[in-house]
């Protein structure tokens, strides 16, 4: 659809959504906790024992017998999770088996892709793949937004997919979960071998609902294969592989603060807000990222708490180095940890009873009975585009091009206090604009906006602006910061797109909160 | 219905069972494997975080007042689960509140009752509670055998109750689970406080598929409680109460094995039968349970293993200080446990990694892609009664009363040897019978029958007849132990029952394998 189609729908944010994508009905957004669902849970097929082996041996020769016990076929909705991350080698795989089968018009519903996945450019054009449902990091996210993509790209958030999963919106036929460890019965975990990746988070969900589950691995132990963070009754088929992937690029070996002065300044400012407003405070909670700034955070939290004598209750995480010292040295008593970034995290977490792994669905799902997001009272986390009304956009670049997942982001904006630490421009592109490129997140839900010359509250959170009062902190209004920017580097030409749209963002409920448009390129 | 009511119905096992039970349309045993489910699995409504507190904290005042919010009302399913055994205070404070908020006709379903119970005869007189869907041990039983109870009572094994719950065959509208610990999202397990039960998987099913959850503790920990055996985002409402339950019949201070010597000897005969079947090998997996005779057969395998250094890869329990100091020994490598019954389970649940919670999911669910169940290599059973064809019953005696839960014993017989060890006769009536009371296992399933005046090997386990060839095992048939029992005992005469139906016996499919007369009495 085009984004001036008559039949296209503007939703309660101003937005302008189509009314099906790929064939289904969609709901607009309504507004944050405004619509509520009347549905029920997708109900897969009941299994029987009798279909499964006594012995609980589900061992298959190879990954092809799998997909092919599975019962692979056109159409199909295949799954796969990010754990992986850059050093992918499973993903590329089924596709290049489905291809060598003459399968088509596969829809991949990857919990994230990387740019190691710019491998399925191929099968998206020769028809393999018909679309991809799921975050586009990077050159197939460039792919989509110059409209080459068969279908239209559905980016969700991660308790966003969980939602749509247990919820039916999206049904999947095989799951194939890679796992750094692995019984033949399919229990599973991501805590030893050459592909740890500490937890599986994000495959529980695939594991819970699909009709077909296959675990691979390149770690298989004797059963039980324990903590069973997958899952064996859930199982199908079980796959020994040579490498699942690259454990350079899985795991980082070495996590790094940035040593950018601007980077740290911003750190530091965010952090001194925090302290001032006096979110630090005994038994608090916080979560920061894995990116230079926001490991910076951090450790200026670890100054004031140290300083303070101050104990957070948990944080979490994205774990790494910097987080489990912080556990190790009792400055924080949990780790509530959904993806680990490092080795340290992943040690960490096979070790430490503290350093809990959690899975979109305690974290994340908003169609649940609540979810932790809500009980963190303050989270730090970046944009691409913030506009003077406090939406932010995470997903396109100012130019349009749609370029980036949306991970936990809109799942966190629910937290007590949202802060955005970003600089006040890039490229001598001003980060402050005065409409998003694409909505990601309401401005109702985001708080402050922290940057090297100054800091904006949300004048929703009178609250906040009263607790900084006389603090000596820059505060400023969001046009204030607007103008400050564009005094710098003028007022930006806004990138003109296509009418044509190539995605969708959805919302924590399922509905549709925007369309990203094609670029012109 | 009668037994010979013309609407009943022959099933595979030659059983007469009912049509429908309770208004709802039943399927007849098909036999072991025969019977594949076509159904879905139940779809609970979805719920929206947007209608639970951001904060996480779902405490209400009290029983009442969460019972109240989750809609109390007529005709409801309420259930509760019975890891606090004969000290659970919380299942009668529930029909206390609905007999006084004057509700009527309600179902209620225990994952087993008690003798504490009791006090809920009054209940089901006076319509409080219409009917028991669950094990009914002592009282109730007695009761139910009397055609007292408004209902059928259907018995179901702890497996084929995860299958029922997750099959929608029976939909919670309210789950009340009490927790050793718990926080006040509804995050819950049994590790500590005064009502620690070790685990809660009898009550996993129920935060599953349940409509509303309550979690109720007399132990409130800060948010995150953890492990999350129960999940706090299944969880509608907290409560905490001053007193779950008498922790002294939660938990047995002390297990015991048997004095008895002729159980002992029972016990030593078993063992030595598996030594000599080559069962008792290295990595080789048992389940024994917490009586007394199957204590002493653990501690006889103890010593066998002792002796030639061998190692079990895991135990299931029932896990009780016995069991818990074998793995401590470095005897066997895992518990795998689905209910402690000392404080040194507990302990040891709460403090080794090595000492795993399972629950009826994992292993048992017969409608999973498979489960535990069949990977242990020799499990250690009782019975009421065995016939000629190796048929046994768990459930009733002798008389036709019905005083026992299947619990996981239907679920057990898929392991890959099945023993049970019984006294010839109890009381002068032969344990070995031409036809049980109540069909609770098929013949085809159970293995040897040990008795203190010989072992009968099941004609199909040829492979156990020839392994335990010249070993000196007193191996007879089946037919020459009910002989000998009735030199002694004389031929018992079968007891007369009424042939009004008060209970039904479902196997692990969902289907029926048995009815339960009523006594006369």
């Amino acid at each position: 659809m085009r984004i001036d189609d008559p039949g296209m729908i503007k939703n309660a944010a101003g937005r302008m959504v189509p009314p099906e994508v790929n064939g289904n009905a969609q709901i607009a957004y309504k507004g944050v906790n405004k619509y509520i669902s009347t549905s029920k849970r997708h109900a897969p097929s009941v299994a029987s024992s009798a279909n499964y082996p006594l012995d609980g041996n589900k061992l298959t020769s190879d990954l092809k017998d799998a997909l092919v016990k599975s019962g692979l076929k056109n159409g199909m909705v295949i799954s796969t999770h990010h754990h992986f991350r850059n050093g992918d080698y499973l993903a590329n795989q089924i596709f290049d088996i489905a291809h060598e089968m003459g399968v088509r018009d596969l829809i991949w519903f990857p919990s994230a892709s990387f740019p190691c996945h710019q491998h399925l450019i191929k099968y998206l054009e020769d028809g393999t793949i018909h679309h991809i449902e799921g975050s586009m990091n990077g050159p197939l996210g460039r792919f989509t937004s110059q409209g080459k993509m068969k279908g239209l790209g559905v980016l969700r958030s991660h308790g966003g997919r969980y939602q749509a999963i247990q919820d039916g919106e999206i049904r999947i036929d095989i799951a194939v979960i890679g796992a750094g460890c692995a019984d033949s019965f399919g229990n599973a975990n991501g805590l030893s071998g050459p592909s740890a990746t500490g937890l599986l988070g994000f495959a529980l969900a695939d594991s819970q609902y699909a009709e077909k589950v296959i675990v691979v691995t390149d770690n298989m132990v004797e059963f039980p294969c324990h903590p069973w963070q997958i899952q064996g009754n859930y199982v199908d088929y079980t796959v020994k592989l040579d490498k699942l992937g690259d454990p350079e690029k899985i795991i980082s070996g070495t996590t790094q603060i940035t040593k950018s002065p601007d980077r740290l300044f911003l750190a530091e400012l965010t952090a001194r807000f925090c302290e001032s407003a006096g979110i630090i405070k005994d038994g608090f909670s916080f979560q920061s990222g894995a990116g230079g700034t926001s490991l910076a955070v951090g450790e200026f939290f670890r100054k004031i708490m140290r300083e303070k004598g101050i104990k957070a209750r948990f944080a979490r995480g994205g774990s790494n180095k910097y987080l489990v010292s912080m556990l190790e040295e009792g400055l924080v008593d949990y780790i509530l940890d959904g993806q680990t970034f490092d080795l340290e995290g992943v040690k960490s977490m096979a070790g430490n009873s503290h350093h809990i792994d959690t899975s979109p669905f305690t974290s994340y799902n908003y169609h649940a009975k609540g979810n932790f997001a809500g009980m963190v009272d303050v989270v730090i986390l970046g944009a691409t585009e913030i506009d003077i009304n406090f939406n932010a956009n995470v997903v396109t670049h100012s130019d349009g091009y749609l370029l980036h997942g949306i991970g936990g982001w809109q799942n966190c904006l629910f937290s007590k206090t949202v802060i955005l630490p970003v600089p006040l421009f890039r490229d001598r592109i001003p980060v402050i604009v005065d409409e998003v490129t694409t909505l990601c997140g309401p401005g109702e839900l985001i708080d402050v906006v922290v940057t090297e010359r100054g800091i904006a509250i949300n004048p929703l959170r009178k609250d906040l602006l009263e607790a900084v009062k006389g603090s000596g902190l820059p505060v400023m209004t969001i046009n204030e910061l607007k103008k400050e920017a564009e005094k710098i580097c003028g007022r930006p030409q806004k990138a003109e797109l296509d009418k044509e749209i190539i995605a969708v963002i959805k919302w924590v409920d399922g509905t549709l909160l925007d369309s990203v448009r094609k670029v012109r390129y």
